[in-house]
Parts: C-alpha cells; structure tokens; sequence
C-alpha cells in the first residue's frame, strides 16, 4: 500500500510522537479562530500508516483524534526496457564500487497508485481524514472516499492546480510552496522552472478558492507558522520540523544531514524516484542530477538505486538515500513531538500578539 | 552610469511618485516599532536615478527624505569574440524576420560598475543611502562610501552571503528570495537549484546576522508585509507592487502582462542580460531559454537583444524585453503610489492587530 505521511495536530493537542520518515511528513498547526471547521478537521487529525491499516486497526493513537491516511494518486508507470537499461548502465560504474551483481534483479516498487483495493480498506476504515498527492482519484473512486465520511485533501503547487482540486471536490487545499521537502504534488504540470515559492503562492491561492488553505513549505517554526497565517492560510503544515524529533525513524545519516542542515543545502531532483522532490544534496543527486532525463518514470527510478543506498546506508553515508527535507531544515529543534508541538502553538500565538504592538 | 532602481519608503511617508521600471524597482515598508534606525533609515528613502545623479540635483523630491542611490558592482565582463558571434549567430532567425541588418553594430550596455567616477559623485551628493547588487564594492571605495556617511545595503540571496555582507561592513541587509522579480542578487554562487525561497531564506538569515534584515521577494499586499515581519525582517521590500502604479515608467507589453499576471508566469532566465532575472515568460525566453549557457557574459547579452527588442516593442509586444516581475504579480493594485503605500501600512497594521485575536 502506499504510505501514509501525514501528522497531524491542533495547536492545543500534541502527538505524543512522530511518524515521520521523510520531508513530506507532516504536523500541521491550525490557527483554530480562523480556520473553517473542516479546515480544523484536517489539520487536527493524527495520522497512521496506510500500509498498516489493513493488517493492524489497533495501532496506538497520538491523541484522541481520528486517523488520517495519505494516498499516491500518480499515474502506474509504462515499463521502458530501454530507459531502465539506460538508467542501470548508468548507475552500474556504482555497483561495481560496492561489489553489487550489476545484472542482480531490482526490487520493484511498492508505492501502488490508490486503487480499488485501497479504497474498500478505507470504506472499512473510515479514517476521518484522506489525503492523496498528485491530484485526486477518479471520480468513481472519490465518490467513494466521500461516502464514507472522509474529508479529503490534496496538494496544489500552482493556483491552476488549486482551481483543479476544487472544482473536483477536494474539502481542504494544501498550498505546496517551492520551497517543501519531499515530492512535488504538482500533477498539471511537470515544468519545475514556474513553480512557486510558498509567499508568492498561498495568497494567490487563498484568493481564488473557498476551500481552506493549508500553508507548506519552508515552514519550520513558529515564525513560519505566524507568517503561513498572515498570508491567508487556515493552518501551516510542518514535515521537516519534525523528522528532527527523536521519535522520527530517519536513518542516521538523514539525521546528521538534518543537524548540519543548510538554507542551500537541499535542491529538487528526480534522480531518486522519478519526480521531483526536494532533499539534502547527497552523491547521487550531485553526480547524476539533480535533473537528469535518463531517470526512469516515478517510481521506478529507485528500484535500481536499493541496493545502492542499502549498501551505502551500510556504510553510514546518505549517498544513494532520499533524504527529503525543506528549505528551512536548519531551523530544526530536536525536541520530543509532544513538546515541540507545545512550543510551536505557545511561540507562534505569542509572536502575533507581539505583532499587535 | 548603473540605474537606480529603489523607491522606499516608511509607513506614514509615503511617495508621490513610482520610479518604477523593473522588478528590482522597490517601495519598501517598514516596521517602525521594531526596525533599529538603521534600517529605518534604509527603508525611508526615497531613490532617484543614479544615471541623473551627475547632471541633475534638482530632481523633484517625492517627500522630505533623502535620496537613495543604487549601483551594481558585478565585475566588467571580457569580451568573448565566439561567444559573442554564437549569441548573434542564434538571433539571426529573428534579425531576418524583423528586416534588421544581422551585421549591424549594436548597442554595447551601458551598466558600469561602480567605480572612481561614481564614488566621486557619491562623495559630492552624499546621499543616505547607497544600495548595491552583487556584493559590495571593493573594500577602498567601499571606506570612501561609508566616510561620506552613507548607509550601505546589499542584497544576500544565501545565508553565506548575508554573512559575508556582514564581515564586509554591510550595514542593512535585503534577503531576497526566490520568488523576487528582476536580477538575483547573488554573488557568492551561480548555481539556480540552491537558491531559496523568501520564506525559508528571512528567518535564516535572521538568525545568523546583527543587521536589519529587509525581505524581498513574493512581498506584493499586507498580507507579504505581515509575514516578513512575523518570519522576523525589520522591513519588507515591494518591486513588482509598484509597477502597477500610473506613475511606473513600465512599457506598455510590461503593463499588460502585469494585469494579466499569473503565479507561474514567471521564470528565471539569464537570456535576456546573461544573469538570471524573473520576469514574464515572453518569446525569446520561451524559445531559447529560460536558461541558456551561450548568452554572453552580464550584460553583454542584452546589447545583440536591444534591436529586436526596439522593434517588437514597437509593434506593440513584449517578446524581447525584459519585463521582470516577481511570483506574486497578480497581487498587484493599479494605484496611484502615494495611495497604494497608505493602503498597504494601514492594511497591515490592521491584518497584525487582527492576528493577535
């Protein structure tokens, strides 16, 4: 199934841990006087791994909050024997290095597109939030998640992308600025040179839509959160801030990009999976990328990288890993979930009363 | 002599007039009560243009501050014969189409330094304020400046530029992001894919620094204003907002892709001088950019440009001209510049009282 990334929170109640594992995971903080209830919904929702959700209904929860589950809605690749070949040759000089069998078979990728299956778990389920990334599912498919109660939200990183959400029944908007780790939700365009930047984008987006806007990328502390605010969103979302806490499951050297973390130390690439996503600069993104045309359709450009990262992460280097953060990494505290959740609301709510003065 | 470009401005003083011709074109709106007088002094000037500087002192003065002046002190380009003819050579598609001569001379740009002559002018005329972009100059002009009682401001697009503007006796700092219209300032890189967004870059480099910080960047309405403060700037820096303005020198292609200005309707590119700007996307960006390695050196690929864009710009459109606007250009308010200043300071000072509730 495909992997559930989202952790969310209202200002006034903190998970007691992170399930976070890459850029995109998510707490969100919800300015509660502002937001629309659904919008509160959305952001006030602790999430669970898709991928559990069907073996486990018992997983423990953060708070007394209902689960939200996160989908991929990317289109299932069309295998390219060439491209994978192409690719293959061109990582091979790096499995020659670290004693890997070039001609070995790669792991496939699991990251299925949500389908019929996934959508009856959800039916069962019925978690109170859905997410999907990449758009939304077919009609038939959304109808279904809508029936059973879910709210559902998507991720825009254009206002023509905002538009599109709306008017295809999306409940809440996440404004995904230029500047957020992991994947770009883009899904009507695939040209990286015109995305934009989250203060240029959740104004105009908040401008054009009834939905609620929820502000990411960039977003790291409180400031991030007060200012997400100030541009017209109904709550931020936070991803990197929290893979620093320690309940985060990041590999070591994830989490010493983290604490070394730099304003220009991420870029966008699509040497790791496929489709551009925001990361710590590592090896592989510095020699083949950080765009590089031969990478095979998401997702399955890093099946040939697996045993190149096992092997390198073996090592305890990042070199061949997705080590997906934002812009604002460095502002990073490495503070228990609960707490710096706390923290957050506390600073962000007294930086707006200071603002007042 | 190089163009000034900035137009600043306090909240309760505002100009009668815009200066504006490009994106880096500025209004600034600062934060009274918490700017140091530093920048208060940096963000309330108000600029005239350095090329009227020497022949002119009687330019009218929009309010009772004084002037600022602007320079660029990127390092004179070589002279490169084959790049040069290769550059020519890729627009003589468009030289045939319009009936110009390909062989004809063009206009060599007129974007000097800063240098001996200009530091004189400064020392004579001893404006407030002298702004630079691409660093600062050498460090003897730079002491000439300073004695002359000048504030010097710079533009830092990095957290390792905003230091090294620090270390080199910069007094007010701008962070510009990514989203920011007309040149990047930066000088301490040339790599585009580490470049970082307003949101995440402010809070950074506010961080790491003793100076005011101004942030530039995506900042077109209050709700910009607001959260550069609240990211923690002591000032915000407006360009594309007061292109809007009647009294903005804008060509007529530029005002209209203003009106009809879109999120993703900008990019970098470097065709247009050989240093990557924002602007609209027009022809020749579309067509042989946005980023293309044979433009010659800043600003030498302007010069072989100027005929087409005379002629296209005669005919009314904007295919060959620079038309720099930042992200969040469809913010923008057609008003007259004094109007759109007091509506801006009131707006914001509204929105932050209404954040603290």
């Amino acid at each position: 199934m495909a992997r559930s990334t989202f952790v969310g929170l209202v200002q006034d109640r903190a998970p007691d841990r992170a399930c976070s594992d890459g850029g995109r995971d998510g707490h969100r903080s919800c300015d509660r006087g502002r937001a629309s209830r659904r919008a509160r919904l959305a952001a006030g929702r602790h999430a669970r791994r898709a991928e559990d959700a069907g073996a486990d209904r018992d997983i423990p929860r953060c708070n007394d909050e209902t689960d939200q589950f996160e989908f991929s809605v990317h289109k299932q690749p069309q295998l390219n024997n060439a491209r994978e070949h192409a690719w293959r040759e061109r990582l091979k000089p790096y499995y020659t290095e670290f004693g890997i069998d070039p001609a070995a078979p790669v792991p496939s990728s699991n990251r299925t597109p949500f389908d019929v299956a996934l959508c009856a778990a959800v039916e069962e389920i019925k978690p109170e939030v859905v997410s999907f990334h990449y758009g939304l599912p077919e009609a038939a498919l959304l109808k279904r998640v809508k029936d059973a109660g879910c709210v559902v939200i998507s991720s825009a990183t254009t206002v023509a992308e905002a538009r599109w959400l709306e008017a295809n029944s999306c409940d809440v908007l996440i404004a995904q600025g230029y500047e957020a780790g992991g994947h770009r939700g883009m899904f009507l365009t695939d040209n990286l040179a015109t995305q934009v930047g989250t203060f240029a984008l959740v104004p105009q987006i908040v401008d054009v839509v009834k939905l609620p806007v929820i502000a990411a990328g960039g977003v790291t502390d409180a400031r991030g959160i007060a200012a997400a605010l100030a541009l017209g969103a109904s709550g931020a979302q936070l991803g990197t801030a929290y893979l620093f806490c320690p309940e985060s499951k990041i590999l070591a050297p994830h989490r010493a990009a983290l604490k070394a973390a730099r304003d220009d130390g991420t870029v966008l690439t699509n040497v790791m999976t496929g489709r551009p996503a925001r990361g710590f600069i590592n090896r592989v993104m510095r020699e083949l990328g950080p765009i590089n045309d031969i990478a095979p359709e998401f997702p399955l450009a890093a099946g040939a990288l697996a045993p190149l990262h096992a092997k390198a992460q073996a090592q305890g280097t990042g070199d061949f890993s997705s080590m997906w953060a934002g812009q604002a990494a460095s502002l990073g505290r490495e503070l228990p979930a609960r707490e710096l959740t706390a923290k957050l609301a506390d600073e962000a709510q007294a930086l707006m009363r200071r603002m007042a003065v």
